[in-house]
């Protein structure tokens, strides 16, 4: 590749760069390792999965003015969060996460900075999980910035956890805190600022993947799944999947103490924030006696994990314990993306 | 899965049926094969590759008003096209296709007719080269249709082909024929219709799977590319990745009936036409012993394979026959995305 790309001034545009200087400069600042055979540059990346493990892969989309908004989040935290999205599907999954593509549609007038920040965060984040960026695809986008990634990740094969092994008579268990992100988002799009300690829930989530490779290792978690549309909608999913029913306390959700503080004085805004999603923790499934296991693994990762109800038969349905303890039926609706 | 999803009217669309009930609707219609632990329906898919292979990934980007126009094609040839330029990239690789992951991001008022004759598309090309669709993303998008697709295959480690293989003395050899997308491409922007056996290159390429493997299988091809970014583009990667100059002869590139008869009346195109690109046709550099080999290959293919050239040392540079037969020197400029 070519040595001679300059540097970035203030006002240079990727219409200056060009898309295979674009790419060039990517090349420059990742890292690889020995499994990855062909990083960007050819037809394909070429990479080995371990002997004995099988090729787990996710992706999502995240559009401008659909998912995020540019004068609500930093472009550092921008790229951080499109690979977070995604690593926290390998994380539910029980998996290592191995590889990332990127898909980059980009308006032409976008200051290179601004390109070059996101490629910081979503690099950060890379770094820190030991996943190699290996390819991908960038061009214009006639309208809005239009990010496509995919990861793919690996797990010995009897240890993938799926959202269909709930039992009846297993524990509900969630990580860390929920709502926190919900509430950041509530907030900003009040013309409100949140918290920091709020705002860094929404805008860098941190995948759990230590965690669900811990219970995957262990065979602990019956059935697993990210929080990404709200803890309501995707212990649903695991009910459909599953086949059974269940019975949560919301009173037992975990909130941190600026969540707890922000509804004390907004009581009416509890079901909006705790359903709002995008907490990335995990949600899992496991017989009750590994309770001591799931507390020495949550003491040893230093983070929280939490107890909020129980797997029924289906015919019970789901149904939940609203914060005045009155028992509530519901239908798990979730977020429809399409919905008015 | 809901078995209750209601069928297709009319003037259905997506913010009738929601995310969920798209994805159902996509579920009930897919094929699966062994090689598939956990399709459409969790965190991730999970599959296996074989032993001994390793794992291929490409992801291209189809944006409306940037790679397509609603008004030049119809939704079943967008739906093959987004697999096929994928699949194209395992090719000329030398590999098989394996998955195929989806995301699509959907304005809302979009007809759910138009996305069942894109499924039926992207389906269609999926059948036909035994590739299975096995997750993806769904979202709204706030402005035009946008596609991801990422493509995975495996190939035996030692059958790589990579652009970087090209020495000196090698012929360059080309599949099918050059140009007709591009022209295809040109009358449409000039509001003239391409005739059917134009327009189909342009709007339904088929990606030159058997060739490729075929060529990995028998370690004939040196370095490998598909022609994507137009002829001289994509050999100046094969010549920057080899580090190596080349000669090429443009009289002989291998024209449709067509093509030529379009270009004996409007010569001044010539250049636009020829290196318009996507043409998806597999451009590769072998020994030239091995034409005997080739042809063979060529003739049990029923696809014509061309030689247009030869490798020549890196201080030859990159040179070329025009269509009077004058050697031409150049720079081999691609196609930039973002130029204006």
């Amino acid at each position: 590749m070519d040595k001679n790309i300059p540097n970035t001034t203030e006002n240079e545009t990727l219409a200056h760069l060009g898309e295979f200087g674009l790419i060039a400069r990517i090349q420059q600042r990742i890292k690889t390792n020995s499994q990855v055979l062909i990083g960007i540059g050819d037809d394909c990346s070429v990479c080995t999965i371990p002997p004995g493990e099988v090729l787990l892969t996710t992706k999502d989309l995240l559009l401008e003015d659909v998912h995020f908004r540019r004068e609500w989040t930093d472009m550092y935290a921008l790229g951080w969060k499109s690979a977070a999205v995604n690593l926290s599907d390998i994380a539910a999954m029980g998996g290592t996460a191995r590889y990332l593509h990127l898909g980059l549609g980009i308006p032409s007038h976008t200051p290179l900075a601004d390109l070059e920040l996101f490629m910081d965060g979503l690099l950060a984040l890379c770094d820190q999980e030991d996943v190699i960026l290996c390819g991908g695809d960038t061009c214009r986008s006639a309208q809005g910035l239009n990010i496509s990634v995919t990861v793919q990740g690996s797990v010995p094969q009897q240890e993938v956890c799926t959202r269909s092994g709930a039992r009846p008579g297993d524990a509900i268990f969630v990580s860390g805190t929920l709502g926190d992100s919900a509430l950041a988002l509530l907030q900003l799009t009040q013309g409100e600022k949140p918290l920091d300690e709020i705002a860094v829930r929404h805008h860098r989530p941190q995948p759990r993947l230590e965690l669900g490779r811990t219970l995957a290792q262990h065979g602990v978690a019956h059935a697993m799944i990210d929080v990404s549309d709200g803890i309501f909608s995707d212990l649903g999913h695991i009910l459909a999947c599953s086949k059974v029913g269940a019975e949560v306390d919301t009173r037992l959700f975990p909130l941190s103490r600026a969540a707890k503080n922000y509804l004390h004085h907004c009581p009416d805004r509890r079901a909006q924030v705790l359903r709002g999603g995008e907490d990335y923790e995990l949600l899992f499934t496991a017989a009750v006696e590994e309770q001591q296991l799931i507390a020495d693994i949550s003491t040893r990762l230093g983070l929280s994990i939490t107890p909020v109800g129980r797997i029924h038969p289906p015919e019970d349905g789901f149904r939940y314990f609203d914060h005045s303890g009155t028992l509530q039926h519901t239908s798990a609706g979730g977020f429809n993306h399409f919905g008015s």
